[in-house]
């Protein structure tokens, strides 16, 4: 049994231990010698001032505990982590309800819808842009899918599962394996984040091209809303009007609640090939990576990470490309050898793909151990248009260097490429700046928002698999069509008549009976 | 130069022979030596007793011709070939409107809404769903798209263009030729359909497997509704919030006028390996094109025939499986001879691609010459999980002799899949029986509502890539979660109030201001 961290990111069994985080804060310290970098311990969560509960909700369902309701306050951000540090309480749900079945559900949305008092489905909390926060809400229940955990039925001629939302990772594989199936989806988050949590943030899985985002291994959902229970049907394709699952696929809780889902299953891997390549460029590492992502060899890999990142990650001073191909079925040896010649003159290089997927796993932990000595490291992800690309980064590089000189007087500038298509990659980019202690979190949002303003004024998308919660709205907003907005808006109005779902997320027409202030 | 069929499809010019059909003809008398095949020739178009236009349209850019009023009156479909061969006219759009400009499409909805007239987006008309039909409304305008013809934009970086939504499959081809670049989207109706009816309706293309469905090379897309212009960003990926596109990706008219599209390309390929397969038993065809579609090889085509279909149209009385490989960047023959490994007993046989490619070609004219024979020729689709399929297989294909035995005595039923996803194929069904001329229409719509009811209650959908229309609305409302319905039901009373875009399909809602009866 393992212990979940009440303020940073995963257990308490697998935080950086004191050893590891002496070496990092050494490590930072040989670059940046003038950051203090004094470490800080969580205050106790006991001592927190936290507001009673204003509601008195009915039957066993719901928790009104200290511990469960700080617990369920906000996500696992950046400015999540820090705040909880600070010992600064934000709005916290009144109540945490744990339904069982998809009546106590039904039953939950009526008592709040009765009652005016916001839900806030919840999966495994690791929301990192504040969509699980009851931020600005009078009201608010917490609605921990936690309970809904099983695997259902399993088709193994159709490779196809009926699953509980509320199923952390590990879980769902550990209940899919006895049938030799696997969903493949390992989003950073995965030992922590649920089913039901991925497909309502459309999350990016495992795989570098092809079918990684949620949406494409959905092969129908079933969704609790105030309106009624939708169901649609197990089909490998349709035509039949707009796709049902694609209308809830994203919608962030603010639509219904979803429940199960047929999720589409591979049989694990048996073959595989992979190699790390370094380039003498970034531009002709961008350059291989784009012909590989137009060539129809869909590796599974196709990581590119830019010197900086290569260099802290994965010990390499170079542009490297991790790249790796996976089938249950053949040989791909053929795949590796053609990837490895569009990648031109770059070069095939040892271990580094070994020390990536080991810092990748730690990162998280490692961004906290990092907070406590008040150093900022954190992520913005989005994606572009192949064409698009080097104004964007130049761009986005820009504004990250800028914003990071203005609030922390020096700091670094990472990219990589966590997924590509055929058009176009989704580069993600790491800072890390020496912080002010008591001040990182507005120093965080300060940063946040001239990246994000740079990123949408290039013309990527505010989001590539983190969702829009309530961090990315001011920029979410001008993202979408306005038509689009007037369309969802009018769908959630029918759907949720009162306002209740995830208020503040996606839409912010007011609606009657509405909780938002 | 050639002329469009008034009553039938394609031109005057490619449609069947009086060789090519006697010979037809011949064929269908030796297996049904009983059957009347007389021949019918189509009434005079200007002889037909066409009811006047009831609205005065202003400007130019509105027809209230004759024969530009009944060449927009209805599909394709053998329902819509009988009626025009039997003289019968069914409702007409009051007047043909011809944008050259997206403004043109504003003051056309505009005027329409302020004039309680209903409007019909139409492309290239080949509709087999009653989609483009003026059925039970008051008034109507069909809005051609046809001067919306143009590639506007390429971005060969990313591989993609933007491109009028107006514009024919070989048109579209043609200007994207000198780029070097494909869309590699061929429908049956390719020569005389559009993008933009491909993208209203979700046209299921070219490849058998991967990406296939026109959703998956939609990578933006601007929509004139009467709430607004929608445009969304050129994304390669996104997971802010649910999708945009995929909203109107399907809506077959009813929420807005599809003006353009940023659509995903090709690089033509170079490499090619196919080859046809006979099987032993139907059954164990199924299961190697299970085992093919799930090993990840990703042909690009993949259809199977069981053996009445490789009969008529591939020269074969066996099970026969068709498979071909293509790629711009690599050799494909690894992946033909692994697909073919997994054929098991399957016997290499010759020449059956290249006599099924050129029947499918002439299916639609050969339809309208025997229905001139006064036989009844149709097709059914679906797609269901491979679980489902056996079950499927067995109540369609009985429902359907069933119907054929009570409605023309006799009949014969075919089976083929045109696509396979790793969780399901798309049976596609095709109906040969003789019919009584004067009541083909009505004996076919007993043959398709008996039908359509087998494959709905199997699970299927009652369409993978023909879309809803009018014709298949009964059992698209059963097929769709209720709240679904709710939801759209709702954005199209937002983006459309007076209820004035292709009322009928889809939602059935009524609104303020709807002309429908």
């Amino acid at each position: 049994m393992t212990t979940r961290s009440w303020w940073g990111w995963g257990t308490v069994e697998d935080a950086v231990t004191p050893e590891e985080r002496r070496a990092l804060a050494d490590r930072v310290r040989a670059v940046l010698p003038d950051a203090d970098l004094t470490f800080h311990e969580p205050p106790d969560p006991m001592s927190l001032d936290v507001p009673e509960s204003r509601i008195q909700p009915p039957g066993d369902l719901y928790s009104t505990g200290l511990i469960d309701r700080l617990g369920h306050s906000r996500g696992q951000a950046y400015r999540d982590i820090t705040r909880n540090l600070a010992g600064k309480v934000g709005p916290l749900p009144d109540a945490v309800a744990r339904p069982r079945t998809e009546q106590d559900i039904v039953d939950v949305l009526d008592w709040c819808a009765s009652n005016d008092v916001a839900v806030i489905p919840f999966g495994g909390g690791t929301s990192v842009v504040g969509g699980v926060e009851p931020r600005d809400l009078d009201r608010a229940v917490t609605l921990d899918l936690q309970h809904l955990d099983r695997v259902l039925e399993v088709d193994p001629t159709s490779r196809a599962a009926r699953i509980q939302a509320g199923v952390l990772g590990p879980s769902l594989e550990a209940q899919l394996k006895p049938h030799h199936l696997t969903l493949r989806h390992f989003p950073q988050s995965f030992e922590f984040s649920t089913l039901g949590g991925w497909l309502a943030t459309r999350a990016g899985g495992h795989y570098a091209t092809l079918h990684t985002h949620i949406d494409d291994l959905t092969e129908s959902l079933r969704v609790v809303t105030p309106a009624g229970v939708s169901e649609s049907r197990r089909l490998p394709g349709s035509g039949a009007g707009p796709s049902p699952d694609r209308l809830f696929l994203g919608s962030e809780g603010t639509l219904g609640v979803i429940t199960e889902a047929w999720m589409r299953l591979q049989s694990p891997p048996v073959h595989r090939a992979g190699a790390s390549v370094r380039f003498a460029s970034w531009d002709q590492a961008v350059e291989a990576t784009r012909l590989i992502a137009q060539s129809g060899l869909h590796p599974a890999n196709c990581r590119l990470l830019d010197p900086a990142e290569a260099f802290l990650n994965a010990g390499s001073p170079h542009s490297v490309l991790i790249l790796a191909f996976e089938s249950a079925d053949h040989p791909v040896d053929a795949q590796l050898a053609r990837a490895l010649e569009l990648c031109g003159e770059g070069e095939v290089t040892e271990g580094a793909s070994a020390r990536w997927r080991k810092s990748f796993l730690r990162m998280p932990y490692q961004r906290d151990a990092m907070a406590q000595h008040a150093m900022i490291t954190e992520t913005f992800e989005t994606a572009c248009t192949w064409d698009r690309f080097p104004t964007l980064h130049a761009s986005v590089t820009e504004a990250a260097t800028t914003a990071l000189r203005e609030v922390c007087g020096i700091g670094m500038v990472t990219c990589r490429f966590t997924h590509v298509y055929p058009d176009g990659p989704a580069p993600y980019y790491g800072i890390y700046a020496p912080g002010r202690w008591g001040s990182l979190t507005s120093q965080w949002d300060e940063i946040k928002a001239a990246v994000s303003e740079a990123l949408t004024n290039a013309g990527g998308t505010i989001t590539h698999h983190h969702a829009i919660g309530r961090d990315h709205m001011p920029w979410y907003e001008r993202q979408r069509p306005e038509v689009f907005n007037t369309a969802l808006s009018a769908a959630k109005a029918a759907l949720d008549p009162s306002g209740i779902l995830n208020p503040g997320v996606l839409t912010t027409q007011s609606t009657a009976g509405s909780t938002r202030r």
